[in-house]
């Protein structure tokens, strides 16, 4: 057996307790299967003196992050603090320089400096591993990264937030309005103390700018990614959608096109039959397809304490084991700066609009999207008893700046009544 | 950039002209993301003038796998010429007595001289890889052995014949019988020469083997998988389950009891909304269950020549990256000889017969029933023109030794008109 790899784990939350639990609980079966044992030789936290329901005190104590990634006595710096600057980067630049690998479970600091990270690791001859970082206990970062290392990446997607999915499955299954199902997820605990980063979609467009970098080569660039939240869905459009048999969710997609790669976090309506349109409640769903593999669907929790200390724990286990792959999966300075893409991939769009209930108002509007070049799939005018007209439109496949014209045309027509909402639907 | 790592392919029909293929087209990517060349040295095959429709002239030949496999110009022998004895397995002895690593696709060769084959591995300090012979293109090997590394897995199940799937999908959705579902599935050349090895659950036995080894940290032992084909399941019986909200699956199971490494390979009612019991057609999918990362569910093409030699590449470029794994997750020395347990977990049953049209004869096999232990969650009879009723019950847990001493006692009531019909329902 060889000598222990040691860890160094700072921040003790949820996720950091789970991973001292399953060293402690586990020492036989990670030393069997590391080859070695996994030993934590040091932590750091906020407090202390905080009971955290796991014993610590066989483990060194640093106050500061960044004093125990550059101690003599630990092979790995495992980073749980959180936060996309501060602490958390400064500890992990005082890591690589002093010759440890990092471990990281934090998707907004990778997202925005991971570039830099990577040269550093590089330049380092060091690792940076980030498998919980994305889609919690789904080894997706693996799969992308080696399972399809033989593939050229075609499109990856995925339902990401967990938050934002329980809201919206409520919605669908309980009739919830989005501020009633917002509420009862923030009772849960589901939602982040900043619940723009899940509604928005930023957390979720976090993790989508690193699946990008590994899928198609190019460096992080989580500034590219297109963000629009839920908080604009309705009920109405979720029963609408769910009669024509879609789904609506907050889906992330990256692809690279002709005219760039295309990064987008938005609501898309999917088929309901597909594996997508049927992930409810909390999971994680993410899709990668490669051009050989076709398509591969993962699926599992993508949070809570086990799933999150399963990831870091399989990263800490390929270190020990001896596998060093590149952050990105090759190498920092061969990534390349990809051009953003906007909507350039075209698709099939879902109007929805009140118009003024007169004689040939429909017409006026179909008008307006042939002009734009938009070919009608569905059209459905609904029985209503106020004095404007809902009508919902699913559009043949078009580009979102076609879209957009056609949705100023509309404006001229004189027959609207509210302002239209367009949700893209995503063909999976 | 480091030396390149040069191939000898053996076998050269679907899956290795895949290989050759992805070689040839993907040179730089993969360069990129080895950091190293991947060249092929040499193959072999049966017939050297065949047009395989990928140019071969740079390669050399070798007519003898064996001969391939202990050339000095190769570090790694991909072994693609199948079969559990034979040629398949003299030439991986000769490649490991050589000193080369080995990635082969063969399920049969390993679920039966796997623990044999490990060892001369880890003697000769050379690795196994298999991910081809798993569920194809779905990265199940590298996610169980990886991904969940960190976990004691509770269980492992899923639809590893894709060739099963779509008969019992297309008896389903075209009330087509076995037999006619059987011939278009032959008529389509999804069948092996011997169809028993689909249709038996062979090879997807082979499959369940393997991943029950890595699981469980167990010898792969293929004769203790309990194996039951497809052949026996009516239209009637898909007809009766979906009725219920239930999908009949081929479907594998290895689970560690207290009782030993119970490993089946069966019929099985799922749930219908389960992600098991959504998969339709040729497509694989395999649940992992880890006792921290949750129910991770993988789906994706089980076969195929893209898919497939994708996943040979994963292999190859892990071999390229300088990851070394133990065969089977662990140092195979360290394997346990399992106990085989079987049905040692208790489960529901979908139970059908026909009784006699005679009244008292459902309350005698409901008696059977009480007598044995179990207890009945649903009971059916159906309405009938004949002289003989058919009756469906559905059971709450039990164990299959309890179940067939009802079955018995059904047999001694008269009442019985046909054989009983019984079915696990597997909770998902």
């Amino acid at each position: 057996m060889s000598e222990p790899l040691r860890l160094g784990v700072a921040g003790l939350g949820t996720v950091g307790v789970g991973v001292v639990k399953i060293i402690q609980q586990k020492a036989n079966l990670l030393a069997e299967r590391s080859g070695r044992p996994i030993e934590i030789t040091a932590v750091s936290a906020r407090s202390r003196d905080k009971d955290r329901g796991v014993p610590l005190d066989a483990y060194g104590w640093e106050d500061d992050p960044a004093a125990l990634a550059r101690r003599d006595d630990i092979d790995v710096f495992v980073e749980l603090v959180g936060g996309d600057d501060g602490p958390a980067k400064q500890a992990i630049e005082a890591a690589l320089a002093a010759g440890k690998d990092v471990v990281t479970a934090n998707k907004a600091l990778l997202a925005h400096h991971g570039q830099r990270l990577a040269e550093l690791a590089e330049d380092a001859g060091h690792v940076i591993r980030f498998e919980a970082a994305v889609a919690g206990g789904i080894p997706v970062i693996k799969a992308l990264t080696e399972g399809l290392a033989g593939n050229d990446v075609e499109r990856v997607l995925g339902v990401m937030n967990g938050t934002c999915n329980y809201i919206l499955t409520r919605m669908e299954n309980a009739g919830l309005s989005y501020e009633d199902a917002f509420a009862e997820a923030d009772g849960l605990g589901y939602l982040e103390a900043d619940p723009t980063l899940d509604v928005g979609g930023i957390d979720a467009g976090h993790k989508l700018a690193l699946l990008a970098a590994i899928a198609f080569g190019t460096q992080p660039d989580f500034d590219a990614v297109e963000l629009e939240g839920i908080g604009s869905i309705t009920i109405e459009d979720i029963r609408q959608a769910a009669d024509m048999g879609y789904r609506i969710k907050l889906l992330g997609v990256a692809q690279l096109t002709g005219r760039g790669l295309e990064q987008r976090m938005s609501p898309c309506l999917v088929p309901a039959i597909s594996p997508l349109g049927q992930l409810e409640g909390g999971t994680n769903m993410v899709v990668l397809e490669g051009d050989h593999a076709g398509q591969i669907v993962l699926r599992g929790a993508g949070a809570g304490q086990g799933p999150t200390a399963s990831a870091v724990m399989s990263d800490v286990i390929d270190i020990a084991r001896g596998t060093r792959l590149s952050t990105f999966g090759q190498p920092a300075r061969g990534l390349r700066k990809a051009r953003p893409a906007r909507a350039a991939v075209p698709a099939p769009y879902y109007l929805r609009m009140e118009l003024v209930d007169k004689p040939g108002a429909l017409a006026k509007i179909a008008a307006q999207l042939g002009e734009a070049g938009i070919s009608i799939d569905r059209m459905r005018q609904y029985g209503h008893e106020a004095t404007t007209a809902p009508v919902l439109i699913v559009t043949h496949r078009t580009t979102r700046a076609a879209l957009d014209e056609a949705i100023r045309g509309f404006e001229t027509t004189g027959v609207l009544a509210s302002t239209p909402v367009a949700i893209r639907i995503e063909e999976v």
